[in-house]
């Protein structure tokens, strides 16, 4: 900056920039002293979770059966912790500035940390249904401990448990964050609102988006660049989109749905039912049905 | 390395290895004493301006409106300085070693430098139209923080007009690896030199693609998988592709696109068209139009 | 933690989560003293290689011809000693611990390192070839340069072929770690077992899925979204799905398939075909072959 | 550990260091939410405060005229933050933790923040004569900016202003804490409830002492080794040492202390005295007075 | 290194700088795949054993006896196995490379460091009466707690009784590299084969030197400066001092040295004598004698 | 900061603080584009240094004689490009901005490199002799390796001759800067314009001081807290120290040093004199001289 132009200009800059009529519309007033929700807490939270439930394994691998104990109690408690500071983080960041009410904040935090502590064995349970659903269901896969180590499935499926977990717990924004960072990390989308049954997997995954209000079953599987999404050309009066209403599909046990296919709207995939790759889907489908893309034009000049 | 055998080995494949005939023909003479553009950098300058232009978010969450312009000036004076060295390094990087005259590149540098921060304020009310459009759009957003915390859109179209910004001012390279942090980051791949209008958004966006020479206009909304592409079969008399000319989409006013969608070649989509998800479009659509996938055939074995 | 209740509850958990039996099925007994594969170190190592391959990129750009030598000297050694761990890693990580022989791993460890070392220079070669594929390939390449400094094709490539040359000389695990790797940060998952000829390019990329048996020939170009599959309904007499068998494509020399296409099972596409994008595609095609979707329904409701 | 013998010893220790009778004595119950008060965080807050004292040095290096403000002012505000929590840290490890009263601590720490910030001037201003004292004191020191870069009284004499101020405020513990981060660096160990005048230098400095009580005037100068400290042999009935009296010497302006003199106990030294190395000193010295070591025995046989 | 005439030098200086026969006299060669004693980890391993001693301090601040078990025993497993490293690296460090018993030495190392963990909460309650110490000794310490927080003594004492317990179980160089730390960080050097009894402390510290062979009753206080040396002048018939012969002083209980005393060579100082400072004693001191240098000459020119 | 009266504070005293009649006196205008000297790059450079000089030791343990020379050469041309631009800083600082010329300070700050790298072979052969001095002269070292991993004089004693080398080939301010960051870490402070024989060595050393104009012959030992300073009594017409004159003691060779001696002025200490601890000495000492304390009276009341 050593010509006289370019510090005028600069100054000029930074008063604009420092304008608060040109930002306001997307400003957030955070509560003093208390943190933003963040990224990296979140990460490491996630990341001990996993290592909590799914002993040697993510950064764990040293552990031994004579002092698990004492790491799974130091974990659960540096876990607490953190996790506290986030859902309180999350329940300020929601709430009134004017009218808050940290005790009771505080309070709700510690509950919701307490009842996540608790559901913890029987997260581990699901989890371990579709570690299994990804081993029996892919031939390339050799063994468990492989799954562990080079799938996307765990990681993503983790953290849509986890997220969801919190979710169903009363916790705002922390639950899309955690799935967002998910979606960065392996390109599947699961939207943590989404209610998920029992030996759920997916294979490759890249481009996957599970919508908010999806319902799978159990013993769902789902390849890369499936959608189920909504279909949303509804609009209210306004021309708005209209909110909170249940918009995406019920996906019945043992489905399979091939890649790239997209199934838009509240319909239903009956139970046991095939959908064929690159499919658009905006109906309902049949227990047992299959559905396939027409006949493709072979041997024609496009 | 304990072995006789093995050093004479190791000793052998560093001398192939270290044969400049070997690498000659991806090798890049780097100008001595000039930085080379630097991913890590350029992370850094995309994050500073995000944080400028969006006071409170971006890791700058406690921002309060009396110290407010110091945080503005001070990260104002980082980004250009910065800026100014990754600048550099793009323009050398393009330059023949032989010729370069560095005063003239420094000298260009820092005007393009100073033309950025210039256009800084545009840009925040810019971006400011597309997180209006993310919320509007999306039924599952809360609020416009949520956006901000948990939605790839932001992040990935910030990117995008920033690297928008310093190729219409002449910046080689650097613009391109700032999409390419981008695609990485969030799966969706806008090329810089796309033109698109404001009130842009996208919905989940793994897999999108937006072509060098397409054209949006005001409120698109695209979704995940959606691709704008070239529809490059046209090869020159020596059968290679031909280079520079418009050959990506043409997408009119407030369309929508949905899911999986593939739209190739130098077509237009006109004013308020549809495009259903995972269709092939390759020629123009009329305003107002709506195109989806043949019927599916169902329940059928494949 | 200040209440009984909760102290209690804690305690409670912490025993229930360290009950060997409520993660058994998930847990893998890793051999005392030797260290779990390692991702970090995996990604080090892949960094490492591509510095060592292309002079003067990847974290290398200040190398000058008159000390390359020393350079590719030490990088060279400091590759063999940390991919020597990681090679006895993933051998002791895939043995019985019973039974393990750690004289024979560690000696096993140190020839396919010498092995792998032995064939980087014929690895140049292979991925100089794929640089220029994408060069040529695309027309918003400017220069080789950009190939380096923006193309995720380059990066997944390499980590492909990096991968597969462990696995072919018998390394577990780790190439499919280097692969999931490649995958995350570009959302392109070619499995090391599949088999690339030279000139192989992707464009984009994001959600291209290339399976474990699938043989790609020479001059290969593949569009984001592309998966070569399996069609994997084809069970056992118990009903899972028989492992190791060919059930991914053949794709012959000079084919490209654009965006979105899914091919799927042991079937082989034609020298010179092309594959349009969006189609689903179950049966061979021939030698210069072409096939696109079925024509779209447009300009109607949907 | 992988014999029997060695897990129960284990266990067995783990009991033993686990037992609250074993450590009680030397047990601290912090106040829970509170943090510890932090030696990174102490450094981090003595270098900010020198690099906004002395703009251009501590790596501020960069600053400019122009931009200054705003450095001073984001610097200021990060300072204020940073020493609210460690004032808070030290008052509440010095609280009862039974009737500790947060809300008043927290007051408390606001004020002592805000009156450190107004007392920065002065400090500045005190800091310079210090600056200069060395400079002119030393033949070896070229200009005051090798004071700055390479001599260690500026840094532990800035250590000590701050302390000081800090503790002449009501904070108990951290200003302790960053004296015997300074001793730890230089060797120089002031305490910082000692009064020090303006002009104050020491040179080399290594081993030198001052004490709690001791009392400095302007322009003195003291040299490595020097020790100002108590002639503490006076017991109480119970043999044990008094505390809190005045016991430390009173040094008059313009005194220089030559290398490893030991100065005990409350006495004075005179205006202008010259206190020769070596030298054990328990009695007042006169103004202008001179103290020498005997002379030394040469050229006989120890 | 742009001339010709640079680069020809470069080279020159590379090849004699890398000739065997200018480094041989200080060359050692290590064991291949043993590491190398690292201070890094020795650091690491006696912060950890502090904080293990100290439940509470050295960067366990919050600690809760709820959780201190898991704590400690996660913290113990760890100490363990960094210990167990670094013991074998001193092992093989001081091991003829051609005859070492690698077998023998992973059990030798094993067996130290199960011994020295049953020593632990000796080592406490060793420790804790130098903290009481201090804390008696010093009026201007105001708690025990200061004395964690703020005195050097506690760092010292605390890594000398480390070294010395690895000394005496048979550990070479760590011990020396640790009292090495220490001293770097604190100015004093303690020699790991001294021995020291209880109740012992240092006030300030810098410069003190306790020697290998040193003696040191209970209640032995030290200040600042004060060496306890060898008065090294006996030689053998070559000119050579004698190795490993007792030559430093015998101090006995309730011995207290004044700042800068040096006392050298097999010396007895009797029970409760005290050594004023600054003097130089190499004759033994009777019980209860009290030590001054002669009076100096004050108010003379020197 | 939430009271009103805070921030008006707040905001006047940034004024105050960022008013430059405030700290004019001690601002150093930096020249714009030139990095300021770096404490952490000496660091790094003195280390790397080490390194080259002492292959196996200081970080670079795993050396093997087959790849030697790829390390040195990689080594030293790192030194060479970090050591360029630290020593550019130096003669930037110390330039006049106004007339300062860029391209000349480049030239020789190359030169100063090249001739730098050209010493070094002769630096290793006189480190050498000081590693000899050190096991030699120390009873307790038990071989040259635990010289390189324990003893502060090796660190100490290479730092001031890299020092010493620099400031001989004309670079300002960096040399101050190494020795300081030595006297910091072992509080031994050697001034690099000291000129010192070989065969130099220093036992534990915490407080020795060696002054710029000091001359040191062969075979010197120094003992902890011995001065080699000036006894600047001497002023000039203005009662200011004179600059520049040779003002500290000629040390001839085979002189022994004695813990806390203090030696001062331009006086020569004779060949093979023995100086006893805690001594002042003022006057030349005869070749073979030995001065001792005053015998000090013992058993007396103070």
């Amino acid at each position: 900056m050593s010509q006289k132009y370019t510090e005028e200009v600069f100054l000029k800059v930074v008063d604009e920039l420092s304008d608060y009529d040109s930002f306001k519309d997307v400003y957030h007033q955070h509560v003093p002293g208390v943190s933003f929700p963040s990224n990296e807490r979140l990460k490491e939270i996630v990341n001990l979770t996993r290592s909590i439930l799914f002993p040697g394994y993510f950064g764990n691998s040293e552990v031994e059966m004579i002092t698990i104990k004492y790491h799974i109690g130091c974990q659960l408690e540096k876990l607490s912790n953190l996790l506290y500071v986030q859902v309180l983080a999350g329940l300020c960041f929601d709430a009134d500035n004017e009218s808050i009410d940290m005790c009771k904040l505080k309070a709700k935090s510690q509950q919701i940390v307490n009842d996540f502590v608790c559901e913890l064995p029987k997260l581990r349970e699901l989890l371990i249904t579709d570690v299994e659903a990804a081993y029996i269901g892919d031939p390339a896969a050799k063994s468990r401990a492989e799954i562990f180590l080079c799938y996307p499935a765990v990681r993503t499926i983790s953290s849509y448990r986890i997220a969801h977990q919190l979710l169903v717990l009363g916790v705002p924004y922390i639950p899309r964050m955690i799935s967002e960072m998910a979606h960065s990390e392996t390109g599947i989308d699961i939207h943590p609102g989404a209610k998920i049954g029992s030996y759920f997997t997916i294979d490759h995954g890249t481009g996957v988006v599970v919508g908010e209000t999806a319902i799978l079953g159990n013993h769902v599987k789902l390849y890369q660049g499936v959608t189920l999404g909504a279909k949303s050309f509804q609009l209210d009066e306004n021309g708005n989109p209209i909110k909170d209403l249940p918009r995406h599909p019920i996906i019945k046990d043992n489905v399979v749905v091939y890649a790239n296919a997209t199934i838009l709207g509240r319909i239903t995939i009956g139970e046991g039912a095939v959908i064929g790759g690159n499919v658009w889907v905006t109906h309902d489908v049949l227990d047992g049905g299959k559905v396939v893309q027409q006949k493709t034009a072979e041997n024609k000049p496009i």
